[in-house]
């Protein structure tokens, strides 16, 4: 027989829990599928156990595992007892013992003269242990260069974008990106690992479908009757979106929305599809979520964790979450994610329901009338069995001609998210395997696109950490658990955002100050000041924007506003963007404030913020747009451009008396506003709206609004947010009039009005 | 008691079937609601007939008038004895019966003493006879000038905007504007009046949500289960969107639509809001709409018109239209607008369907999961009643205090919609009124906004006529009528257009030859050419343009697009914006071939054209569209500001080689393309791409590309269409090679394809 030459499979963890469930079960299917095929195995079950106690609990777990359905009971009895005869249990402590593993290895495939192959790390151990394991396996278990060297990782993978990153930082000094396997078990689920087969095979009629006009919604749900009690200890560090929302949900959500890989097995090109749709997602934080946390938990934390009985958890069980993608295709779609535990029913779905486009002139009961839908159902709940259903007015997906899936045609009498299942047609797997199964497989043929990349899981945390920080100060709504909890974690959507849908009756949590959010009205260097948490502020802000707007509008016909560029303004052009149905838009022109001196479709231009963020989205002339000319010939910012000689005269033309409706700006920590610094030359000339200034931090050139033009608006709003502007408020509080030392108390405007919003954040530092 | 004048009622046809039915009915009420308030009345039914046959007709009718509810029947009877005493009939043929007419009441207000307050006359006549009566009421029949005149006519006005035009033109040259009441009868149903009031009672709660991120689709439905037996005579010649889609539906939907007025009793507000929706709405042309007719209807036409057995009428007496609006609040909500004879039911209804916003956790079968809507509800099939209902998930609705709608709260065990009766709200008139009963009493008050104005008439004309004559050549399908239509009328949406959900197993009426739409690919002056039907010619035209957006975007990144200004791209560009989903527009430049040169935004402007129709309604970067300069200082294309030069700056810029992947262009009847016309002089510099040039046809000033920049595309599409350019298709097929007669035999382009796209109409003529 041609030799492939020798595996050694090494599970650090062999007598855990995960080991004896699952792993070893898929280390047999894939000895059973193997043996024969060319390859040798040998395997080890290593643990912190000294040999004579850990040799008998493996073989305690060995001796039980199931056969494999396709073999004869003979055939299984022969392939078992070999597998038996090719394990052994080692300990795996101290460096020496995997440099013993290692002798052990060589030695044996010296003995044998066998050809190595490659070896098999499964690191089923607290994430904890990963660093210094893979450190040793570096440092000692290395196979020679020409076999391969894979070790399997499971979550959880760091608990926020920065621990994630130190953890990777670490790992990938030890072992290079190709020799990791991050398995998400999800991605081995039968159902999950054929939704991009699905979509390819239905390609063309899904094409015309699969977008923001035909989709109504998608739901990615995963419902648990269990509770957490017994693994607080674990569980409460990380909550449910840790848990089941950054991974399992976030995987299944991607590769339902992901752009098509040319080719299914190109896991580079997967890959990049995969982190491409991430950096998509639009921003999620607070105001996207809902949080619950079922009634019994917090007593289950004060027992396992020892803690007093006035200590409370923040930790959420339950979520419910909206997500939109930003771009042409999708964006609008509301995709709400929610798993929770102490729910009513166990169950595991996604499902893409569309718009109703059928108008039903008799009979709108006909099943052709009513929702149409996919739904890749990952098992238990109704059907008990993994399935992709269509709904029939749909059409009739074709079956994948490998024979792994079959149609089903007897149909249970239950209905199925709103249809009789008859009105389905349905596809499962012909025969049902289990995620690691699948997934140990996977590992051994090196189909890494079955698993998490480096990049792949940064950009999961990256979108998922301002959520997390942002909830680590919000209470839970507190739920019976069960089907107690009725109607209480309906949540429902407004604009982008979502609340609950009906008010909590009882809350055991009390609130703190800090879930108070009110808005503070009052004075600051005598003008008015608003003050809130800064979500609450940029709601005012944004709401103000557009009484400010209708006033003008039903006066002059036309509102003029002035955006700012830096980062205070970014979640109030969100808010606008996306929360603001009715603002009116057709009659609003978008002027800058200032400008660096770099061109507009780079991501340092401020004009490239207001256009990504807020022009992108919202339904507004072309001809109301007026960008700063910061790049007219080959170089930027050339005085004999007249850039703002040009910008004058178009405000000039269209701002009656070159008095905005609204100019936004804010303030640098050093107290410069727009792009006017402290020792910006203002020309004599007070007359010049628009001058070129240099900036003390790069880019150093910069187009900006004077003095003479802020102050000759209507409405001034100064917006100054986060901690890092708490001293320069204070500061600036006790300076009265102006200073030249801080640009900002320049703005006086002649005739208009001014008005700071300030965070408590920024107030209260 | 203070006297407010005598009033003067003429019906003229006042012995006719809707005099008799609805209209003494109405004026009786009228007279018994203002017995005893100030005004004296005197009633006239005229007729064609001579008094001694007239008289006892009348008087028929008039004594069979019922009791209005409110009055006993004592009083009643006194009442109906004054009415009748009041009124009498008057032959009404020649001008002198109207001289005569006029005399009388002249005479008798004399006798009696009383000043004239005014004059109504209601004409219940065919509308052809509406010119020459308006004549004779003009010339003999006008009150003094203290004294009002008021003249109601009733639909049809004309048969399209051309008909409407003309008889608008002959009523004005004898009736002031304000002296013309042309009525809906839509307008008096108790539920169509109600809508403004309703919308503005539950402002603060309906407008967070009347706008298309929460309305989902709109449905106005006037079924009917009579056919047009015994009337064809009057149907056929107008078929169902006449006599329902263009007038009753138009109304609803205006009502449901429309700008709030600020205040609900300035009727002037109210009609210009109303024209201002109007304006609003987009293009319907045959793509938007399903038409059918009822098996037994051509029988009924050959019977009652005449006609031999081969004469098939293509009269449609079922449609189904689906109505986009054109602005930022309402658009891609689709409005189903449907109506038809010979249906399984007699029901009449709008309703707005909002998008499910709440993610139900647990039993999605709970009512708050459902589906929210509002449904005015105009009579008959389930409820019997009118009434406005809203499904009790979305909020309660304040009930007006002026007493005469009250809440209905006993449920009968129904479904409605999709509901159970129970899960509405439901409010209703408190007394039922007739519809013309209410009509007359708002001729009497002068409520012009219960009317249609002449404004408004033309442009809902306006609106309908390009449909009305697309569907003129086209076959309806036919369905058997009543209950055995079973799904065969439902239609449904395909991007902005619609078609029948299921193929016809039968139709009896075979398709012509024009029905034929098939596209047809040949040569043309040695060029490839695509012709077919206009609508299959721009579609494929689009598609053709995706294909060449997808090649270059896959090989450069990007794909550099121009277009021409004319009338022949609107629909391109249409189809474009509204029917191509996929279409890359985030990689894709729009350039323009030519400007006429005045401001863009004025709508002269090709740009502004581009804007409008496409621009605005994708999603495209702002960095990527490129206008031409023809507007730099104060004026417009001068030298001095070598616009041209600057424009080919920025194509060497982002165009590689100056090569366009696609330019689009069309050929003027004169032969000139893009603004190259026969005496444009064209620089001896080869390499310039972009020129100022002179129409012969204002705006005269011009900017183009060159033959230079044209032929060095990589793709020229050619687009003709329309009769009027069939000649010069005839001649331009004759010539070989170049002629400087036609400008458009000089495109060639170098190393690109040149395709001419040339629609049936240009090429067979």
């Amino acid at each position: 027989m041609y030799n492939l030459g020798h595996v050694t499979v090494v599970v650090v963890g062999g007598t855990g829990d995960l080991a004896r469930k699952y792993l070893w079960q898929g280390f047999f299917q894939l000895y059973a599928d193997q043996v024969g095929k060319g390859h040798t195995f040998s395997f080890y079950g290593g643990g912190l156990s000294p040999t004579e106690k850990g040799t008998p609990l493996l073989f305690g777990i060995l001796k039980e595992l199931a056969c494999p359905p396709e073999l004869s009971v003979e055939r299984c009895d022969l392939v078992k007892d070999q597998f038996l005869h090719l394990s052994k249990y080692h300990q795996l402590k101290t460096t020496e013992d995997y440099e013993k593993l290692s002798q052990q290895i060589k030695q044996q495939l010296g003995q044998e003269g066998m050809v190595e192959a490659g070896r098999l790390f499964y690191l089923s151990v607290p994430a904890f242990a990963y660093a210094d394991i893979a450190e040793k396996i570096n440092n000692t278990c290395r196979p020679p260069s020409d076999a391969w060297l894979r070790v399997v990782l499971e979550k959880p993978f760091g608990h926020d974008l920065y621990s994630a990153q130190a953890l990777d930082k670490k790992l990938s000094g030890q072992l290079k990106e190709e020799e990791m396997y991050r398995i998400d078990h999800y991605l081995g689920k039968q159902v999950v690992s054929k939704i991009l087969p699905f979509r390819k095979e239905n390609k063309k009629l899904l094409d015309p479908i699969w977008n923001k006009h035909h989709i109504e919604r998608i739901e990615i749900v995963l419902k648990e009757t269990l509770d957490a009690k017994g693994r607080i200890q674990f569980y409460d560090q990380y909550g449910v979106i840790r848990d089941v929302l950054q991974n399992h949900l976030t995987e299944v959500m991607t590769l339902m929305l992901m752009n098509l890989p040319a080719n299914l097995s190109n896991s580079k090109e997967i890959l990049q599809n995969k982190l491409n749709f991430l950096a998509s997602l639009q921003h999620v934080d607070n105001s996207n979520a809902v949080v619950g946390q079922y009634q019994a938990y917090n007593e289950e934390v004060q027992e396992e964790l020892n803690k007093t009985k006035d200590y409370f958890s923040l930790t959420p069980t339950f979520a419910g979450v909206v997500v939109h993608v930003d771009n042409a295709q999708y964006e609008g779609i509301p995709i709400f994610m929610t798993s929770g535990k102490a729910l009513d029913e166990r169950v595991s779905y996604a499902r893409v329901l569309f718009k109703s486009d059928v108008f039903c002139v008799q009979d709108p009961n006909n099943v052709q009338c009513k929702s149409k839908q996919i739904i890749f159902y990952l098992g238990h709940g109704t059907l008990q069995y993994p399935a992709i259903l269509l709904s029939k007015n749909l059409f009739k997906p074709k079956l994948a001609s490998s024979g792994d899936w079959k149609e089903v045609t007897e149909y249970k009498d239950v209905n199925m998210l709103g249809l009789p299942l008859s009105d389905y047609y349905i596809q499962s797997p012909v025969t049902p395997r289990e995620a690691y199964c699948e997934l140990i497989s996977h590992v051994f043929f090196g189909r890494k696109d079955s698993f998490i990349s480096a990049e792949g899981l940064l950009a999961s945390w990256e979108f998922w950490t301002p959520l997390l920080e942002g909830l680590s100060r919000v209470f839970p709504r507190v739920y019976p658990g069960g089907v107690a909890n009725g109607n209480l974690l309906n949540f429902q959507l407004q604009g982008h955002q979502v609340a609950f849908s009906h008010e909590a009756v009882v809350n055991v949590i009390k609130p703190g100050a800090e879930d108070n959010f009110q808005v503070m009205q009052g004075k600051y260097r005598s003008s008015e000041m608003v003050s809130a948490w800064a979500q609450e502020l940029v709601e005012r802000l944004a709401s103000d924007l557009l009484l400010a707007a209708e006033e003008a509008i039903h006066e002059e016909g036309q509102f003029h506003l002035a955006l700012s560029g830096g980062s205070s303004p970014v979640a109030l052009l969100r808010a606008l963007a996306l929360n603001l149905y009715t603002f009116p838009w057709r009659n609003t022109h978008i002027w800058q404030v200032d400008e660096r001196c770099v061109p507009h479709t780079e991501s340092g231009s401020n004009f490239r913020s207001i256009h990504d963020l807020l022009l992108q989205h919202i339904r507004i002339p072309y001809f109301n747009i007026h960008p700063m000319p910061v790049h007219l010939t080959q170089r930027l910012c050339v005085e004999e451009d007249s850039g703002p000689t040009l910008y004058e005269k178009e405000i000039k033309k269209h701002v009656n008396g070159s008095s905005f409706h609204y100019i936004l700006i804010g303030v640098g920590q050093d107290g410069h506003t727009a792009s006017l610094f402290q020792d910006t030359k203002l020309e004599n000339d007070e007359e010049r709206l628009v001058i070129l200034t240099e900036s003390p931090i790069k880019p150093h050139q910069r187009m900006s609004l004077t003095f003479t033009a802020i102050n000759r608006a209507r409405r001034v709003g100064v917006l100054i947010m986060g901690k890092s502007k708490h001293e320069l408020v204070s500061q600036l509080s006790r300076i009265k009039g102006e200073s030249s030392k801080y640009p900002i108390t320049k703005v006086q405007p002649k005739s208009g009005t001014l008005i700071w919003y300030i965070d408590y954040d920024a107030l209260l530092g």
